[in-house]
C-alpha cells in the first residue's frame, strides 16, 4: 500500500487529506434508510452492521431536487446544486424556449474531486450503473471511468481501462436489474485487488428499490449480495463511506394505483389554458421504473404577474406539501435560479406530480409505483466504515450532507 | 383471556375491532430512528427485533409542530391537531389578549378512543412518564390513569388505581431520568399480569433523547431496558405497537453551542418595534431539556398588511426552511385556525426558533441542545409485533401516520 499517494488535495474550497489506504464512496442509489433497517433486521447486511458498529451510522440530508444525477452531483463535487448546476435531467430555457437535456459534463459548473484526487497522485476509478452518470462523474478526470451497463465496450483510450468482464469476472449486465449495481461493486473490488485503483467512487442504480419495497424478498436478497461485495471492500483494507442519492417511497393510492397529479392540467383548469409549461426534471431515457413521475416538478408561468396567485393556489392543493417562487427556490432548495422555473413544487410522501397524463407512460412500470424527489426522500443513511474522529463526530450531529461523503470518508475519520 | 372484550367501538369516525388479546400502545417519546437503528446494531434490542421479523417495521409521519402534547392528543384521537385542536403548549388569544396554556382537557376538540375503548366494555390503563399529559390522555374515560411522576399520589376515586407504587414494585421516579420512561412500561406489564387492564396506552418521556445522542452509553442502556420491559408485554401475550411523537435531532453550531434563531428580535431589526409578537409553543414547566426551544414558532403580526411581506423575507433567512400563512398552515400543516397565528415557522434539522434571549434560559440545559418540532423530527418509526394484514400493508406503503398506531395495532393484524 506504500505506492498509494497521501498528497492533499482540494475541490471547490474544500481540503481533502486522504490516508494511505484505499479510499471506496459507494452510491448506494435509492437506498431509504428502510432498506437498510429490514434488511439488518434479518441479519442479512452483517458487513454493513460491522461498519455500524465499529464505524459511524447515522443520518444525512441529500441535496433536492431527491433525484439520482442531482445528488451523484453534490457527491462527486462536494457542493449543492446551487454551485454546480444540475438541478435534473431536463430545464427549460425560456429564452431559447427550449427543454434541454443537462447529462452531460457540459452543464457542470464545478470541479470534482474525483479529477483533483487523480492530479495529487491517486488512481482514481469511477464505476457507475447507468451510462448517463458516466459522463459528468469523470469529467476531465484521468483515471478508469466505466458503466456497468456498457462495461464490455470501455477501452483504455477513452475509458482508463479495457477487457472489464475478463478484469471483474462477471458478464455486462442488463441495466433493469440487481445485477446492474452489484457488477458496480464487484468492478470496484476486481480494481483494488489488481492495483488499478486506489480512490473509489461505486455509483449504484435504483431499478431494486424502485420495483420492490424493503421486505421483498428479492430486495432482501440484493442488499444482502451488495453487503458481500463491501465485505470485499472491508478485507481489501478499505476505508468505506456509503450513503444515497435519495430515498424511496412508494407513492400509491390506497387501491395500489399511481397517485398522481397531472399539474399542467390542474393549472389549465383553474386558471385557463396555455400560460403554463410544467416540466418534470425526472425526465430521462430510463423511464421503465418510474413512469418519469417524482416528487418535484418545476413550473413555468407565461403571465408573471400571476405567479404569486398561481404559488397560493398550489400550496394548498391536497397532496401538494412545498411551492416555491424562484427566489425562495434558490434560497431555501438551494437551486441554480437559470435551470429551474418561476415556481417549484414538491409533492407528499405517498403522492408524485406530473404534467399531463400524455408525457408519463404508467403502462412500462414494473409493478407499483415507487419513486422519489420531494422533500420526504431527503433523509438517507451515511455509514462509515471507520470511527470518525471529534470534529466529524460534532459535523455528524449537525447538518451532514450525503455529498459531505468524500469529506467524511477521507477527513473524518484517523484511518 | 376470555374476559376480554371484543367489542367494537368508534372514534372520530374511526372503527376499531379489538381482538381478545391485551393491546398496549407505546409512544416512545423522542425515539428518532437513529435510536432504534444504533441500539440494534447493538444486539441490545432484541425484543424490538423480533417485532420488527415477525411484525413490521416502516416509518410514519407524525403531526406537526413535532411536539410530544401535540402528538399524543392525535395518537388518542387518532386525528390531526385541526380536528382535536391541541397544536402546542400555549397559544395567544389575540382577542382577549392572552398566552393561553392548552395542557388541560378542556381544549380538546375531539373524543379520545380510549374513553371509548372503555366504554366498550375494554379495562383501559393509560400510563403517562408527566403528570401533565394526565388530564388530556384520560378525558372522560374510566379506568386506570396514572403519571410516573406522580405515581405515588394515584388514588382509586381519582386514578382508578391506588398502591401503585406497590404494584409495579418500583418506587416514584423522578422526571428527569430514564427511570420516568421506565417506570411507565413497568406499569403496564405489572396492570396486564395483575389483570387490571387488557387496554393500554404507555407514554413516555423525551428527557433521555434530548440529553443523549444514539450511540452513548446511556442511551443505548435505556433502549435495552426498554427492550426487556416490551419483551414482558410480549410473553404476556399482547399485541404491542410502538411509535414516537416526534423524532429528535441535536440543534447546535459546529462549536456545539446553540443554534437558535430568535425570530421575534429579527423581525424588530427588521421591521421596527412592537410589531410582532412570536409564540413558542414547546414551552412549558419542564424546561430543562430544552430551553423552550424548538424548530417551530408562530408569529402573530399587529399589522395584518405586512404578512405577506414578513413572510417572504422570513422564508428566505438561512436556517428557516418553511414559512405559512394561517390560511396554508391550517391546510399543509393541518393546524387549528384559531389557535396558530399569522404565520407559523419551521426551521432546520439543526436549528431551532426563539423569542428572544431573555425568554429562553439555556443555563438550565443537561448537556447540549438536542430537540425537535420542525419537519425534520416529523418522521418516525413504527413498529407492530403482530404481521399486518393486506390492507394494512398496503397502508404502510402510501402515507401512514404516527397517529394511525391503535388503528394499525388493533385494526391491522389478524391476531
Ligand atoms: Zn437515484
Ligand atoms: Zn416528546
Amino acid at each position: 500500500m506504500s505506492s498509494i499517494s497521501r498528497q492533499a488535495f482540494s475541490a471547490n474550497g474544500i481540503n481533502y487529506q486522504p490516508s494511505a489506504k484505499p479510499i471506496v464512496v459507494i452510491c448506494m442509489d435509492g437506498s431509504a434508510d428502510e432498506y437498510l433497517d429490514t434488511t439488518m433486521a434479518f441479519d442479512r447486511m452483517p458487513n454493513l452492521k460491522k461498519m455500524a458498529i465499529a464505524g459511524y451510522r447515522g443520518m444525512v440530508r441529500g441535496a433536492l431536487p431527491s433525484f439520482t444525477n442531482v445528488n451523484n452531483s453534490s457527491i462527486v463535487t462536494g457542493v449543492s446544486p446551487a454551485v454546480h448546476g444540475i438541478s435534473g435531467n431536463f430545464f427549460y430555457d425560456a429564452a431559447k424556449d427550449q427543454e434541454v437535456m443537462m447529462n452531460s459534463a457540459e452543464y457542470l459548473r464545478a470541479e470534482t474531486l474525483l479529477a483533483a484526487a487523480a492530479n495529487a497522485g491517486r488512481k482514481v476509478a469511477v464505476v457507475t450503473a447507468k451510462e448517463k452518470l458516466r459522463d459528468i462523474l469523470s469529467h476531465k478526470m484521468k483515471g478508469i471511468a466505466i458503466s456497468a451497463e456498457k462495461a464490455n465496450q470501455a477501452k483504455s483510450e477513452t475509458h482508463g481501462v479495457a477487457g472489464v468482464e475478463e478484469i471483474v469476472g462477471h458478464p455486462t449486465p442488463v441495466i433493469y436489474s440487481a445485477d446492474a449495481s452489484l457488477f458496480v461493486l464487484r468492478a470496484g473490488v476486481a480494481f483494488i485487488e489488481k492495483g488499478l485503483a486506489d480512490f473509489l467512487y461505486l455509483s449504484l442504480t435504483d431499478y431494486m428499490q424502485h420495483t420492490y419495497a424493503p421486505d421483498a424478498e428479492e430486495s432482501l436478497a440484493f442488499y444482502e449480495a451488495m453487503d458481500a461485495e463491501i465485505g470485499k471492500l472491508l478485507q481489501l483494507g478499505a476505508i468505506v463511506g456509503a450513503t444515497a442519492d435519495h430515498g424511496m417511497n412508494a407513492k400509491v393510492k390506497a387501491d395500489g394505483s399511481p397517485n398522481v397529479l397531472f399539474v399542467e392540467d390542474m393549472l389549465e383548469e383553474k386558471f385557463g389554458e396555455n400560460g403554463f409549461r410544467v416540466i418534470c426534471p425526472i425526465t430521462d431515457p430510463y423511464v421503465k421504473h418510474h413512469g418519469a413521475l417524482g416528487s418535484y416538478v418545476v413550473v413555468h408561468v407565461n403571465d408573471k404577474t400571476k405567479i404569486n396567485e398561481i404559488k397560493n393556489w398550489l400550496a394548498i392543493q391536497p397532496g401538494i406539501t412545498e411551492v416555491y417562487d424562484k427566489a425562495t427556490a434558490v434560497r431555501v432548495l438551494e437551486q441554480p435560479e437559470d435551470r429551474i422555473g418561476d415556481l417549484v413544487v414538491l409533492s407528499g410522501r405517498d403522492v408524485v406530480v406530473g404534467r399531463r397524463p400524455q408525457y408519463h407512460d404508467l403502462s412500462a412500470l414494473d409493478g407499483t409505483l415507487r419513486s422519489h424527489g420531494g422533500r420526504y426522500e431527503e433523509m438517507v443513511p451515511m455509514v462509515i466504515s471507520h470511527p470518525l474522529n471529534a470534529a466529524y463526530k460534532m459535523k455528524a450531529a449537525g447538518d451532514p450532507r450525503n455529498f459531505d461523503i468524500f469529506d467524511f470518508t477521507i477527513n473524518g475519520t484517523n484511518a
